[in-house]
């Protein structure tokens, strides 16, 4: 069975690869998403006698077998199916005859693929959500390790005041919180059911309820203006690499950060060995790769949000084919901080502090400022006092 | 008088004028700011027996004076001032002496600055926010005037079904209020208090009091972590920019709309001939320029806000000078967006549309999706009627 | 076996995994450089006496019988072997025992891996080279078939004056021209030689002779400072992004004017029906998706540029583990910019140009230029002529 | 006097406002270019019997006069002149009456412009050229005062093998060396008379002699296609800032060394003291403000490149007003670009090197490679003394 578009012309063979493009590997994780907005659809067809009770019961029975199939790997999409749209329908019409031709009634792939984006959006970001929480678990044990350890603290890369790994840890505890902050917010921002508006002109003669497969697909609002469903991709794919850029954002200074504080000079955080690699020339070396590469993972999210930002720059209202190209995005971007987050909590849990290595380096300069202020405390303007102090240093 | 770093060694002159760039004259719109956040800082310093009645009363009463005269455009930071900063405090100690040096008791610039970024931030989101429920309202206005007008909906850049200037027009309305939930999201996450957290490290010896400070500057809560403070520095500005993005994504859009429906081949679109512009060498032209600065402003923000998130990169904690860039980002940032929003709004209201021409645009295969379901309303499954029309159209 | 730089301590297998990222995957098109690298470093030991003849003979011989397992597709990478450099070392120590331990004297990984992705990266720069003259060639083919045709000419997306298919399509041959030049330049730039730098600081005691080396690979000239050719690393591969993004602008220009010129109230081109897709709900369509996604690949390209250019942001000199990431960024777009080329010039060639069409959309308004000059022509001042032909339009 | 392109209706001051930005204060640097145009603008419609040899003498003389005022600082652009293009046309009208009006003939604003903005990049790229030139000869001046010196070399920020100031250097003078030669190509590239092709679709009637006028303004060659010059507006202005980029990565990196070996617990390097800046609060620092600022700019020009190529993004052949913000993109590069390089090479060549601190960081583990390849000299296979030596350190 062909494509859902199939004309009479057979399409080329270089230009459908083109086209597909990667397609048919991505959306093998959409297939159980697909599967859910099918079966709310196809309950809200019966609901609105599109389909009969028998037809919804046959259409639900072979979208569960299929989500059963793809959980054990074996609903397999190929480069000749295009993608899990088609796949799904396909398989369903080949089971069920001409109920399966119906499913398709009052939807287009437009708001079908939304759909199915939209909930794996939404488990996706619970996901990170968790792996946020476990680095901040894994910050919070290193920091009760070592709480009481004095380390200097630096501006312009250079010493300035006494820091502690206590206020170090808790600098990124509260980061990350916030980052939980962002999250949620995209969230909510995202949790609008697309359902319903076809292919961003709405659904024309029928007669649709789509507060109801809103409800059952457990989305928060309906994103009513379909119009406004089409031009959101891109737009709520930046929202979310933006969210996600924040968080790799203080990865990228945890890891900077750890990486400066435990190289061979400074060497007051130790990574232990099994977490370093080594050199194919130099033998002495233990290189902390794994927070280098963390580090680089930034420069990556950011990149892939600059890019789906992009793709619908200058391009008028309704759907584009450049936009299908977000999905990937989307996706590297996902796997991208769900592995880092997970090895760097790992690492960080372990992450160790030389006591005697920290207390050599706190050095006097460090101490400037407090003399400044018992000096104030003596009742000595606070510029006298920084001029005073300040003689000692030049 | 001098800088408040001032050293022995006198700092060589080209190195100031690339070090203090532009501040001189950014921070004109910080003056206003600072002022109010010295007032509160001055008021805990009093509460905590730093300054007496009498010192804070003389302090709060120059402070508001300058706020007097920048009002009026008599408070200008030369380069020689460096920032607004140190002219600030130079001129408490003309007017106050020795009590005009206690004002820097328990802050650094470190936290003085961000305290008054944040509350210029805050305006300026309000202000943002504002300006974008006027373009909701000019949008409003048009839609009222055009609504039963039918026009061609597009998909991959050619027609595809019946669209409507209501349907048109509600999707940029409710694409908006998205963008009026993001600049919430975005301004709860910024209205943090810094104030009190030194350069990074807190403020050793003294006990400062953090929630008065907060309580008085209005903001919402307190942001603990003092080197959480320097850190968020960069992050929080693009989180900001990230929402100003979004904005100037519909903007894009819309305007690109604007431009694509209002050219002569199309002609549903009339922008009003007092908002075009002329060719120098055809006489015949109308140009769209209004929409094609507008247009363009997505870019802008775009690089700004990729700027603004890449300047700390692989940075470790703690300040750097670097992070003295993200002011300007910012600031270009709000002021391209305030002035496109605003001009965006008066056009829109004003836009025409043909309506004998956007019914001779209503051509056939925009109803072939309709014909469809007139089909499916007579029992054909969705996949059938599709085909039959089909034919009709190869 | 292990990896080149095994330790005592075992390393944690999921830090293996996050560190070797898809370097195993990507790597297996470096084998075939890796070999010729090898094959010209082994010669160059011999000539300084570090291997004898027979030792030579041996290795030449079984890197040349890798090249051949590569090529035939039985030489894979595994997740365990870590990359080519390592599977290609331990392949050669299990067949010749300790000889094959002698490879990697006088050069480390660090220029190994430099030296393999310099050869592919020129094999590639030459093969987009070829992409590009055929795309040149295609566009050439489309306006000799169609020269005479006359069209009309936009600017700010509305009509201006009479423009030609030959003037489109010589406009995108300049322009393609340019970017060869473009290319030529990153060519000769990347064209040096890094073997023999080691890890970024030479290689001690050993007298290796660099210059040897260069001339067996073909290398233009030798990249001398070690540590320069480190800190390269990133700064190559930003040049050919660069290069390639400028390929791409063009790529981007053509691909929006042939969506725009064959949309239906348009109609100057048509896309030959079998280069088009169809729509899942409008059985109308015919979606010019091939154009819609080489449209979108100049985002792409645009921000791999950027992450490629990022990644080394504030970085240290000397070799860190982030630019590792630049190896895939490149791969990518290498990857993206041969596909779209290629598919791109299928289509093109096979364009056809609806004459009838074309004549229709010559409206009067497009001469008005030309009436302005004949008037000059009859000695009035340009700007009077401007003026009275302006009336006209008004 | 009112615009060239002025209509009956009176445009808005608003839109004027908005669509005229910054023009008016950025075209004041163009000034000197236009004229240079229009003078051999003019020549070349007196070499085609456009004008009479009295009107060419008549315009040329008052051009001069122009460019005399200019360079007086007294033809100043205000904003309701425009920009320079109306300004000068005015003031020659003014001055000459109808021959003011011919001097347009032949040409577009369009064309104008770029000619104008071609021949003050080649002078802005020359400049840059200079100063790389002049930070070439800074870093060269201080490797000489320490070229002895030995100091640790590293990768992955941590301690490596033995590098030196001259290895240091010489890798910075190579890098920038390799700059101008991307300079150079830019230069080249960009070195095209687009003057006579008006507003993207040539001139019509009038046989005009664009060699002519090439000849005369010293550009390589001509740009042929009048369609492509106006679509390399954008494609030329990525190209250049591609170019600057580079420049600013070196800087970039450069500035991070020098801050990373500046540190206190690092003191290889020292800034002189008139080159470094204080804290407000912590009377010890000495910070390297100015290197710090020269880093961030790396960030500035790659988002000024992004910009630059994001703007004609999707966007149709032919001129739109969005490409006008190539202009202010592309000034902001020079500029920024010019002053950080004027600013780094003074200090570089001041840099100071402690040599006692050199030899106290040249640690054991620096030697390791060394003692590996001793033991390699004396016959052991590399990778057997690489396992002996790597117990040493295990």
């Amino acid at each position: 069975m062909g494509k859902l578009w199939e004309k009479k012309t057979k399409p080329d063979p270089h230009v459908i690869k083109f086209t597909v493009g990667k397609d048919y590997i991505l959306d093998q994780r959409l297939v159980k998403y697909d599967c859910l907005c099918s079966i709310a659809h196809a309950k809200m067809l019966n609901r609105i006698s599109v389909l009969s009770e028998d037809e919804l019961l046959g259409i639900v029975k072979v979208l569960k077998e299929i989500m059963e199939l793809d959980k054990e790997g074996k609903f397999k999409i190929e480069i000749q199916d295009e993608d899990s749209h088609t796949k799904i329908e396909n398989f369903l019409v080949q089971k069920l005859g001409d109920v399966g031709k119906k499913i398709h009634t009052g939807r287009s792939r437009n708001d079908q693929v939304l759909c199915a984006l939209r909930l794996y959006y939404k488990d996706e970001l619970k996901e990170i959500e968790k792996l946020v929480n476990s680095l901040i678990a894994s910050i919070k044990d290193f920091v009760e390790r070592y709480k009481k350890v004095k380390i200097p603290g630096f501006t312009h890369t250079r010493k300035a005041m006494v820091s502690s790994i206590k206020l170090w840890g808790e600098s990124f505890i509260e980061a990350l919180r916030d980052d939980l902050k962002i999250l949620k917010s995209t969230f909510n921002l995202i949790d609008q059911s697309p359902l319903g508006t076809g292919a961003g002109y709405g659904i024309p003669v029928l007669k649709i309820d789509r507060n109801y497969t809103k409800k059952l697909l457990g989305f928060k609002r309906v994103q009513r203006n379909p119009m406004y469903v089409q031009n959101s991709r891109g737009k709520f794919e930046g929202e979310i690499l933006s969210a996600l850029s924040m968080i790799m954002y203080d990865v990228n200074k945890l890891s900077s950060d750890i990486i400066f504080f435990s190289m061979g000079d400074m060497g007051i955080f130790k990574i232990p060995e099994e977490f370093t690699t080594g050199s194919s020339i130099m033998p002495h070396k233990k290189n902390p790769d794994v927070f280098e590469i963390a580090r680089s993972k930034y420069s990556k999210i950011l990149s892939l949000e600059m890019r789906v930002k992009m793709v619908p720059l200058n391009l008028i209202s309704g759907y584009h084919r450049d936009l299908q190209e977000t999905k990937e995005i989307v996706f590297e971007g996902f796997d991208t901080v769900k592995e880092t987050l997970s090895v760097i909590s790992k690492v960080v849990k372990k992450l160790k502090v030389n006591k005697e290595r920290a207390k050599e380096l706190l050095t006097g300069e460090l101490f400037a400022t407090e003399q400044v202020y018992k000096l104030v405390k003596n009742g000595v303007p606070f510029r006298e006092a920084y001029k005073i102090i300040k003689e000692k240093y030049s």
